[in-house]
């Protein structure tokens, strides 16, 4: 039986796979992710990406027309979804779910990558994925937050005052924060004291 | 009378100005802060320091072999000192004045320089300015945090067993954050409002 693997192992050399559409583009997108993670964001040609993705160099820039249009796509397509809010019954679990899915996020392959981008790149593309943080990880998850704290109003063990922009940013500063000053990658344990010892007395009614 | 001033105006060009030891390297430094504000990291050269400090570029090399020598000496030097803990009768108080003390190191013209450094210099370099934040600033006000919760606990007003890293490390965290994400530069009534609002009640017996 020839199977779709031995069938790519026996195509000669610059015969395209013919993929078309989000099949390619998903490929692409791949492609881009793993040479990041490889080469870094000065590392990363379109020519390697298009090798990567088994494809032409034609097919990436008709696509994407340049690197940092490029990388910003595939970054953003590939960061983890942060969900729906968790409802477990108490703001204890629902905080604690919610920042697990978050340092998920923070230390999956593209959120490295993001990170690492962001080093590496320009003053003027570090502009754009700064932004890119902000949509994709930044706001979500504070809106998450917010829904959170308001479901613990609603069951009355948070106090009503407590949804307030500086309480909710307690969480994420100290996620950033110890994360680059104390090198922290927040293990579960990390996180459920951060919201037993920091979070749970600020909020509580 | 023939003032100091007037005898720089008329010297000529190239003769030097004959200071030595500190009063020569205090020159050097500050000509050195000088540029990174004027030219930044990639900008700044051992000449141009020289000549901002009306020296000799020998005069630079002798004391400092290298560019990223010179720059952490210089940043070390112009950064505020944070001073003792304050003393003034609240944990409300003390932390609010020790706050804004924190604030105007990070937003002084070496405060500014240093990151911008960081952000301009490669990863060997980042190394050495990033150690130079956590020596500089990092350290020494927790310390001082720290001393001015053990101080509450003294008064009685704040519980016995509050002095922990993950209750400290709100304010670094919060001040980092929100510079960062939401470009606050912490003015007085934002650093009232974390104290009273976040610290006080995580603190309070």
């Amino acid at each position: 039986m020839v199977t779709s693997h031995s069938a790519a192992a026996a195509r000669p050399a610059g015969v395209s796979l013919r993929r078309r559409g989000p099949v390619l583009e998903r490929a692409i997108l791949e492609a881009a992710l793993e040479q990041l993670s490889s080469v870094g964001w000065n590392g990363l040609t379109m020519e390697g990406v298009a090798v990567g993705a088994q494809t032409g160099k034609a097919a990436v820039y008709r696509r994407w027309p340049s690197k940092e249009d490029l990388v910003a796509d595939a970054l953003r397509a590939g960061l983890p979804a942060l969900g729906k809010a968790p409802d477990l019954g108490s703001v204890r679990e629902d905080l604690y779910e919610l920042c697990r899915r978050v340092r998920d996020v923070m230390y999956s392959k593209p959120g490295f990558a993001l990170r690492a981008v962001l080093h590496e790149c320009d003053a003027e593309s570090a502009e754009r994925f700064h932004e890119l943080i902000v949509t994709g990880v930044t706001e979500p998850s504070a809106r998450l937050f917010r829904d959170v704290v308001k479901q613990g109003v609603a069951r009355g063990e948070v106090r009503a005052d407590a949804n307030d922009d500086l309480v909710l940013d307690v969480i994420p500063a100290m996620m950033m924060y110890r994360s680059k000053v104390c090198a922290s990658e927040w293990s579960d344990g990390e996180i459920a004291d951060l919201i037993d010892r920091i979070m749970v007395p600020l909020l509580r009614a």
